[in-house]
């Protein structure tokens, strides 16, 4: 690999996707990507007690589907990056303890699967067969931990998200038949002073501009290079404030970009308000609908950017600003 | 860079270990490793309203002591790894958002730094000139949200451990006079169902062993190859359990294996019951201490290991076991 310009990767032996699996919970089964997902819970709990405990199920239940589906034996995958937006990740930590393969833990709140992705694919690259990246979010345990008590019925901005139930997963290997990670772009925290918890896609947008435009200088690259600009969960807000910057920049997105959080759910039926978010949007349709898009050949370029506010409730009630990341991929047949 | 057995990188092109830093909180700096430490803090708010305002200015100023003391341009620093014990790393996102260097966020708990050193080294040896990793951790802001106000006055077991407030950071370069990073072998999930979240050593002692016999394992070394063979904060208990699980499968550590959680206090006039853990043990330990044990040539070989239990709150309120994990790096001159 070689690094073009200053935030770049570019790989000499592009790493492979092998496999991907992804499960969602019953609201995005209500979805128009239903059909793409490789599984659909009934309800939220999946027989467990708590939420905590189904989001763990749900991460442990996609990668073992991954590594099902792959064909790759467990003992063959070299390393297991994963996380979620749980405090100390206890998602990805409790549901994947049985998995037995060295496991770094990472945090980009929803930019995780990304950076998991970017991870894999370095030390494929560099020295490993295979690796497994693994994200997941949980529409109640996301609540109750960032917002207010489901049971007192809260009522929600119109600029606020839907936090997606589900996680997403996807095996790298050093050979096969594409698609394959081309290039990585790691991005910079950014802070606008965007303080309204309640409105994350305006204060991810800046981020996801500044990756955006870096990838394009770094890689000489221009939009219309991809078949596909996808950002991870900036939802109707963020995506209309980020063409709207990129247009400032120079950068014409309008035609071919597109956002997972205004994707997974429909906007007339399902009133999400602004959109999906969370580690496990970017990550179940990724690795559910993108995947199989290039899998059938409909998709040969795509640009995939995930976003991440890097915030708590506790730094929301001291009066900070909302601290932004966006990490980019480009995934190429 | 190639893999040795199952677990293990060896690096052909060594990364350097160029420059560390490291700032501690005032019962640190009465402890027995004082003059190692770059700066001691006179309280635990350092002119900061809160504690995670407090322990985010920590991490920051440590980072830009040890850009500063490397005299590498902070622009020709290409990645940054970073991560902390509190809900959503927010200490490294916050601390770290003016960094302008594409940041990478990581979990490990108290393994954190290590994981972090392991991950710098890779993208060194594969792409980049240099890349620097942190982590912290406070008492303050870690006893309120994983055990009771502080203000309770609450009575803490015997067999707790002492948060240590404090960061340490490092530079990782491709070229240098070393200490040189030459192994790295990174952890598996190890949860043998300790359910006692104030006996962390117990819960994390299992992940030291298992990755120290895989380390022993992998490259073909014995305890007796290194000078020492460090553990993160597995503290007194976990030391003494360690050292008793190892002698059970053929390995002798007694007479060269230390802790950094029990080096960090004194004991007797401390009174911090089963030593000193956190992400910013280890980091304050090997930053201060062995960083300059190294640089007087007083060391050569040594083995690190940092452990941390991936658990939180809910997760032992819920009944869960603590998982736990540990990353070794080999560092020689």
């Amino acid at each position: 690999m070689e690094k073009l310009g200053k935030q770049t990767i570019k790989f000499n032996n592009p790493p492979v996707i092998t496999s991907t699996a992804s499960i969602v919970g019953p609201k995005e089964a209500n979805g128009p990507l239903v059909q793409y997902f490789d599984q659909c819970l009934e309800d939220e709990f999946w027989g467990e007690k708590t939420w905590e405990k189904s989001e763990s199920k749900i991460i442990k239940e996609t990668v073992n589907m991954c590594i099902s589906k792959s064909n790759i034996p467990s003992s063959d995958i070299e390393y297991c990056f994963a996380g979620d937006l749980l405090n100390q990740c206890i998602s990805s930590s409790f549901g994947l303890r049985g998995l037995n393969i060295p496991f770094l833990g990472i945090f980009g709140a929803c930019s995780t699967f990304v950076e998991g992705l970017s991870l894999c694919a370095i030390i494929v690259e560099a020295c490993a067969q295979n690796a497994i990246c693994a994200a997941s979010s949980h529409f109640c345990s996301a609540e109750k931990q960032f917002r207010f008590p489901l049971e007192l019925g809260n009522q929600r901005p119109q600029t606020s998200q839907w936090t997606v139930t589900g996680a997403g997963t996807a095996i790298l290997s050093k050979t096969g038949n594409g698609p394959f990670i081309t290039h990585i772009t790691s991005g910079k925290i950014v802070d606008m002073g965007i303080k309204d918890a309640n409105n994350m896609g305006a204060a991810m947008a800046p981020a996801a501009l500044d990756t955006l435009i870096c990838h394009f200088q770094d890689t000489g690259r221009s939009p219309n290079y991809y078949d596909a600009i996808i950002t991870g969960d900036l939802g109707y807000i963020g995506k209309d404030i980020l063409i709207d910057l990129s247009a400032d920049k120079g950068y014409n997105i309008k035609s071919n970009y597109n956002d997972c959080g205004v994707m997974i759910f429909d906007r007339e039926k399902q009133d999400t308000h602004a959109g999906g978010s969370g580690c496990g949007c970017c990550a179940t349709v990724f690795s559910g609908y993108f995947f199989k898009q290039f899998q059938e050949k409909k998709l040969k370029r795509l640009l995939l950017i995930a976003t991440g506010a890097l915030t708590n409730s506790t730094s929301s009630q001291q009066g900070e600003s909302i601290p932004g990341i966006a990490h980019a991929i480009s995934i190429e047949l």
